[in-house]
């Protein structure tokens, strides 16, 4: 009677006094099919059984006490390292992106207080008129305070500010307007990830807010997975253990809500909006993850009409 | 007998029915002197007395009255504007500037976090070997995986990453080599400010030092009217006030610990270091601020031979 025993090494045949009598190792096949035939191959010419307990510890020492143990480890490791190298796709690098978004969103914030606290003790007039952050730094940087008095129809209780001092000051607009274009560069990488490996999400939930839905959850794989009413509150994760725990009102949607269709709708139909979202958005995801057919224009065109509003 | 009395507008004279008999207003005049000379002509001509409590309510009910009470607030408003872009100091410009580094500071610990995290996924070694963020960005951006390989002597876990898909992360890279170089262009115009405005506290503490002593208390004026006591402690609040309150060990030093000398000492010395250098910094910005003459190199000949140390 002979045993047969695979293990990541190879597929070893023992006596019954657990001596190793034939093996083939797997590192020198790298075809799956040629692995099976040599299985096949094996197992015809030996008849071997499979080892109870008592022989299957017999058979872990014989590994352990053997040269094939620094084999173990070095394969191990290889496995290991082709593991971790092969769990590097789109979607962890999409991810990054997102939240180098958000990193971005937050310093261009703290920067542009900067900016508008120095520039009030020049010409405190501007920043009260223009509440964009992008446009502030660029009037700085290309208008003069001439123009700029011409332009507000005012006169200003600022300090005059020689040139020397205004270079620091600009030096920070000129810092913020790369900053939004860094945010742009970001924005067009998600786009072009998401409209390649996921096209139908992109088209039901724009690139950029189907990107930071699959971040929410970390991975393609587990936002598929999640039921529609899950997506439809996602990122609301506080608003719903709140609901959970004291009995509040159960939130409505989550991220979702940034959505362009949910901006184009009355408040009181929000609720509604983001559940017909949610549910097209959950079916395009799990398209876009078993690289199904394109359906997404189809799951568009449902709520477009349902709701008489095009995005 | 006739009455004097002066406002912001100018100097009049009135008779015993309170009624306007003579005034000089100040708008037409620019110079003090003239100023002096022109109310001494008209005391001489008048001989007027300072108006009792009864007269005094009479003359302010006439300029309540009065065609003056616009020219008052015309006058008012213009004062205050001028007053305000006159509190606009070279301090006021340098504070903005200590501040900017600061927040600068916070924002490139962020976007190197952002850079260390997603860079890992490449080439995971790098980021442990490295420590300086600036050194770190700059060997994203100028060395390849298989150059850095090389020097580390490494092999790698990390994922193949597309040149495509490495674009975005160098995107983040250049973003933190430019902020390096607003940090350094910011410290640069503190350093040129400093040493025009403050040569003796620029001497003795560093410009960078000086400048942040001066922002923790928003003005000159006010850093040196503090005790040197105070110097030595500025920015440990925190552990002064747990002094004050708890009877926990007083501070010895606050920001002043980063001064050149103090990392120079042994720890135990660091209490004596810190005390020397402020009694010098404090007397250094009361020339400073009254512009006295240059004494910096002297002061700090002092503590260099006191330590025996050079900075």
């Amino acid at each position: 009677m002979s045993y047969i025993f695979t293990n990541i090494l190879g597929t070893f045949i023992f006596n019954e006094k657990i001596e190793l009598i034939d093996k083939i190792l797997f590192k020198n096949i790298t075809n799956t099919k040629d692995i099976e035939n040599s299985i096949k191959k094996l197992t015809e010419k030996h008849t071997p059984v499979q080892p109870q307990d008592k022989q299957t510890e017999q058979i872990l020492n014989y590994f352990k006490n053997n040269k094939f143990s620094k084999d173990f480890y070095k394969t191990n490791l290889e496995l290991t390292i082709q593991n971790l190298k092969d769990s590097v796709q789109f979607d962890t690098l999409l991810i990054q992106s997102v939240n180098a978004i958000g990193e971005i969103d937050t310093i261009i914030n703290k920067l542009s207080k900067v900016l508008r606290e120095w520039y009030e003790l020049y010409l405190p007039e501007l920043s009260k008129e223009i509440e964009s952050h992008e446009e502030f730094s660029n009037l700085v940087l290309k208008k003069s305070k001439k123009e700029l008095l011409t332009e507000l129809k005012s006169k200003t209780i600022g300090a005059d500010i020689s040139d020397k001092d205004l270079q620091p000051i600009k030096s920070i607009a000129k810092q913020l307007t790369s900053l939004f274009q860094l945010k742009d560069s970001q924005e067009d990488y998600i786009t072009s990830m998401m409209e390649k490996n996921c096209p139908n999400i992109s088209i039901v939930a724009t690139p950029l807010l189907g990107a930071k839905l699959i971040s929410e959850v970390n991975s393609l794989k587990r936002f598929m997975e999640l039921p529609a009413s899950t997506v439809q509150i996602l990122g609301a994760e506080k608003a719903l253990f709140r609901h959970l725990k004291t009995g509040a009102k159960m939130p409505k949607h989550g991220i979702i809500i940034h959505h362009p269709l949910v901006s184009q709708t009355p408040y009181n139909l929000h609720g509604k909006v983001a559940r017909a979202l949610a549910d097209k958005i959950s079916i395009a995801a799990r398209v876009d993850y078993f690289k199904g057919e394109f359906v997404g224009d189809n799951l568009k065109k449902t709520i477009t009409k349902k709701f008489k509003l095009d995005y």
